[in-house]
């Protein structure tokens, strides 16, 4: 797992002015053999399954910020290390021991409240000890690389929903309905988008100085914008597509109660040969993706993880040059005068 | 409450057509004293706290559909009526005790699959038996308050929830950025739009033949197809303004944990000045509005009651006169000359 | 004409920061009988076919600024006023002397500039000299009019264009299609919902404490701020339907051109029983409408007019009650514990 | 040139069925040396600055349509051709012999109607003569690298509509406002989406068993569909930012008139170091852009141009795998029970 977001206490306050300086994660002892730090990085998706937290800072930092321009390495069950699972919508339906309300049978999630209280880092798994010179560039190539995953991470979780939105309208033979397929194709064109924003990103990738290869940083930022919009809108048209049962069917418990079981079950039969329970899984499966426990990382995850979007506008921004295309202006009606203009 | 929606087996057969004929509501017994009925009404906002049930038809008829053809009122007791409350994200949160995950801790609603199973209804309380003439025009005209009634009811929960987000951004210190308040000033936009939509409807009201005063039928379509997309824009944008804590925050038991509740609480604490239970709470309430079960109201509701966004675009397509638009065309452009046209 | 915007030079300063005081108009001299004004008021559709002109103010006023608080009326020939015609896009089709090219043959508007070059105004017609405090007032009424009227004035116009691409989807044989019926439905959706904001600002003013009724200026805003984007949709979809022809289609002169006019027209005919001219003049109106002269009134005017988009925000800030949402949702989650609360 | 869509008649019929043979080109006789053809194809951007003129199908053809399936070379100057130049909005400019209204000085384009009027084409530059079976195939081909190359062609003209909102804003004092700012972050936002999906097309390309490489023809729907829509969102932005003044400044006559060009030029000064002429020419090159005659090439082709919007959608249809898809989701649930499935 890598670990970015910390506490931060007041949004408007920078790491060294939070009356808690532990509200961003730093430096609070320099030993011989290695540093021991404090704070809380939040947010972590899927920390319980990780093995190793690599801890980067948060944000740009200026001079005197120095303690927390802090990066390393430590295994997860290193002494201080304190996890906080984090609630999702409607987590407790996988406690309730059923298979159908659930939505998901197979896979789940978790985002987690990751405490370093006073944790002790031998040097070797140092990578950074105060170059505050080096913290955006940290920030801004880690935050590259997340935003154009979500290219490729959320574009399969709507493909899912783009099928279970098919699967439904089949089961409740509204499939043929030309508006329904107008919005299929809706959902596939805003998803196909995202996935080709992923793809640039890579396609434009260049060799740093270093040797390895960067990702194309504005395209990243692009890629990861539309992340927090159009999923949202699979996630309406899905909704508009799957009819209202999914937020107002029985439990499962009602379905399988011996009396009134079998009148749920009629009157939530669709078509003879479609059983009764594909359609309640179904249902339960889109409830899942766009208001249950998935939601969280199908839509708000989308909307926060790698950055809020007002952080990719602020990339977008210092990434395009807007004085260029200001020329080209320029030049063409005449403002400019450029003999050496090459057209 | 007024009942419409009908189980309806496979969406692309009329009642008659059904291999279950109770898929839609109907007279199985026509009595010296009453009608005996069967079928089913989904989705029932708020049954178990109504007093009365006003069935209506779900759809326009044709004249073999006669036994389809009933409205009729019964007491919410009547002898074989069942109800089977539906499920909601996050609903078991109201029976784990606490005070603060629930998000809204003083409402809550409900829909209800509602089964009348052989329920006798006296002739005094039948309304309509077998015109099938006008069961387009009563479906129409519910359905017509019913699309207006949501540029009040949304409109209401859409004020609440920009007020959550103005909350949230002041508790953690954002709320002087000025992407926050352009998005806030968009969410009161969109809101206020469907309030004007709803407004509107009633302005434009004309008394009928029979004295009563009747909305405009297609000002109420139009607004109830916008109610179908802004409450979306309006959680998505709520979503932003909120940040990420409100999928990812610790059970309020971890809070109130002797052990881990202080950290916690330190790592939530964004001003000094405000309880952290407060941020909590708000964040909790953004959830139930955006992703738990108030959602199933603000969101799905939005979208499906009082029909789905196709039902209002084909009532828009027959109350919009078109021949009369491509007439002002034609006589702009000169292809119909009109001596008689008073400009 | 009522006059309100002022050539103001550099935008980000104000009246009297201004290098040329002229920038906005302003009083030169008082005299015993009257007023004498300098400066230009810009954009004013109408100006030439208006008979007298109503001068407000530009924007709020500050104490030091009084020379700019004036408002007045003069009739269009008083001496000192000049008027410069502007231009529009396609404008010199209308000297063209065709009848099929200018699109709209019956119609068309202009927007002047209007420079008051020291006129003198008699006292009996100067409403306001100086009041720098109610300068905010008068332009927040006057905008706020001007805002509503365009829930009635684009509708119109969007109608016809409605109109226009039902026409020509007719003329092609393309309006049997499910989307171009699915888009005219959009159309429709979009401009009815302009004018239900427009209605709504009338149903819901109040009587002032002088005893004239005054629209709703927050849902005036609303309208506008509506009115600055779903023409562009409006227009932009309205092309799609239209096919391409009526940006590529020769000139009239070479439909009755002796050589090539029987070539061309055999190759723009559609349909045996559509002249070719009907659908010849349809897509000039459509070119008029969203890419000629009417374009500046339908769409460049809709966003501008009345103040540009950033204008409304601004007054929406003002206006809604946003403390009394945080309270709504405060209450909710028990934040705030109201015993007082009427629920 | 590469020819596709033909004068087409009536929409609704294909070319068989069509009452005018030559709707769609096609072969009217075969002689030893070559074919004879006749027919038109419209909406050729640059036709009057090529050599050679590739000819194609217009759509997919059934067995009995062999005339229609015809593609060959010829060059512009080959005997029978005709070509009728389309108007532009604003044309007739570039012959008022200004230098400023014209808005682009340098550049501009034109869209012509090319007749075939009974052209022959010797055997060596016919490349298909009847094979209906590869009309599908052409077609889909032929428009993908077309839909492709507007994620570069329509970006292009994108950044210089970009870079013309920054500079006028720069000019009017207007570029430190915070909705300037990101309005201009919202159209670089877009058009580098743009930018991504046509890159993305090449990055996914394919050998095909001819040994070419081909784009992948899904993401060239994508790319494209997308074109059909955020130009027009661009256009509206720069026409926000630009403020009114683009249409409705006087003609540059007036500017340079001996008597009125002082006062126009004095109301047209927006700050002491800004050439008022720099300002008019930014104007105009929105002006050109956004409503004159570039507005033909960046609004309306990147709407038809390759193919209308709806041809995509179909498209898309066709290349996604609707089924792969359902599956997913059915295994998620549990619907399917797939114990081969790879996780
Ligand atoms: C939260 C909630 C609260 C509600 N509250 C009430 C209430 O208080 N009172 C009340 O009477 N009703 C209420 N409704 C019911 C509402 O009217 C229905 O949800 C609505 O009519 C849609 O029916 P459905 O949900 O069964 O969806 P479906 O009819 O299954 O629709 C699913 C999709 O298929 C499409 N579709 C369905 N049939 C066809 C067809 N024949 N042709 C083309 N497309 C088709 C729809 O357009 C939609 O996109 C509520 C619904 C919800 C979700
Ligand atoms: C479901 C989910 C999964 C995540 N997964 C991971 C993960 O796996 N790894 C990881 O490292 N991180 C992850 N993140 C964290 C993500 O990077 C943060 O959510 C993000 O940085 C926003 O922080 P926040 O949620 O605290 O919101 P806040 O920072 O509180 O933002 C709330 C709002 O305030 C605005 N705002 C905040 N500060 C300012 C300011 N100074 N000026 C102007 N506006 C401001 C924001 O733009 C936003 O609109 C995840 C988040 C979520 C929700
Ligand atoms: C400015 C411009 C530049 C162009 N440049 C080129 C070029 O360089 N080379 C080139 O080969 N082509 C070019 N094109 C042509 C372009 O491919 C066509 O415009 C496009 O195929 C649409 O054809 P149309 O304009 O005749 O519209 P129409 O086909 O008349 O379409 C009008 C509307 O009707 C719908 N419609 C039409 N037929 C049907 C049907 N059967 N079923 C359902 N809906 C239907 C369409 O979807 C659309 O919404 C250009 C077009 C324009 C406008
Ligand atoms: C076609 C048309 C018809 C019109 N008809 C009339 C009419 O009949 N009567 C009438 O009185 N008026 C009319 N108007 C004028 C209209 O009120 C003005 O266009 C409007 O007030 C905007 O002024 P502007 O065009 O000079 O744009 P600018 O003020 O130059 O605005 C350009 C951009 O800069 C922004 N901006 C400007 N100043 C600031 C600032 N200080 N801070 C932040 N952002 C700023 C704006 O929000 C906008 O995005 C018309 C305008 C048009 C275009
Ligand atoms: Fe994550
Ligand atoms: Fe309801
Ligand atoms: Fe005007
Ligand atoms: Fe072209």
């Amino acid at each position: 797992d890598g670990c970015m977001p910390d506490a931060r206490g007041d949004r408007s306050k920078s790491p060294a002015q939070q009356p808690d300086p532990d509200a961003y994660l730093h430096v609070v002892e320099r030993r011989e053999d290695g540093l021991v730090v404090r704070g809380c990085k939040l947010h972590q998706t899927g920390m319980i399954n990780s093995h190793e937290i690599l801890v980067m800072p948060n944000n740009s930092l200026k001079e005197d910020e120095k303690d927390w321009a802090v990066c390393f390495a430590v295994p997860v069950d290193a002494p201080g290390m304190i996890y906080v699972y984090g609630r999702q919508a409607s987590d407790t339906r996988k406690l309730e021991g059923g298979k159908v309300d659930i939505g998901n049978i197979h896979f789940g999630g978790q985002e987690v409240m990751t405490i370093f209280n006073n944790v002790f880092v031998p040097w070797e798994r140092v990578f950074m000890d105060g170059e505050t010179d080096f913290s955006t560039m940290v920030v801004e190539r880690f935050a590259g690389y997340h935003r154009q995953s979500y290219g490729g991470c959320k574009v399969g979780v709507g493909d899912t929903l783009i099928g279970a939105a098919k699967a439904i309208a089949d089961y409740q033979g509204a499939s043929k309905a030309s508006h329904i397929k107008d919005k299929l194709v809706e959902m596939c064109h805003l998803n196909e988008t995202l996935y080709g924003c992923g793809i640039a990103c890579s396609a434009e990738g260049r060799k740093t100085a270093a040797g390895n290869y960067l990702i194309d940083q504005l395209l990243a930022n692009i890629c990861k914008q539309n992340v927090t919009r159009f999923p949202y809108e699979i996630a309406r048209l899905a909704q508009d597509i799957a009819g209202g049962y999914f937020v107002t069917m029985p439990s499962e418990k009602d379905f399988n109660n011996p009396d009134i079981g079998p009148l749920v079950k009629k009157y939530s039969t669709t078509q003879n040969d479609v059983p009764v329970e594909h359609r309640q899984r179904m249902a339960r499966l889109i409830e899942n993706l766009t208001q249950g426990a998935a939601a969280v990382g199908y839509l708000t995850e989308s909307m926060h993880g790698a950055g809020s979007p007002q952080a990719q506008r602020i990339m977008i921004t210092r990434l395009v040059d807007m004085e260029h295309r200001k020329e080209l202006a320029e030049n063409l009606c005449g403002v400019r005068e450029n003999p050496d203009i090459d057209w």
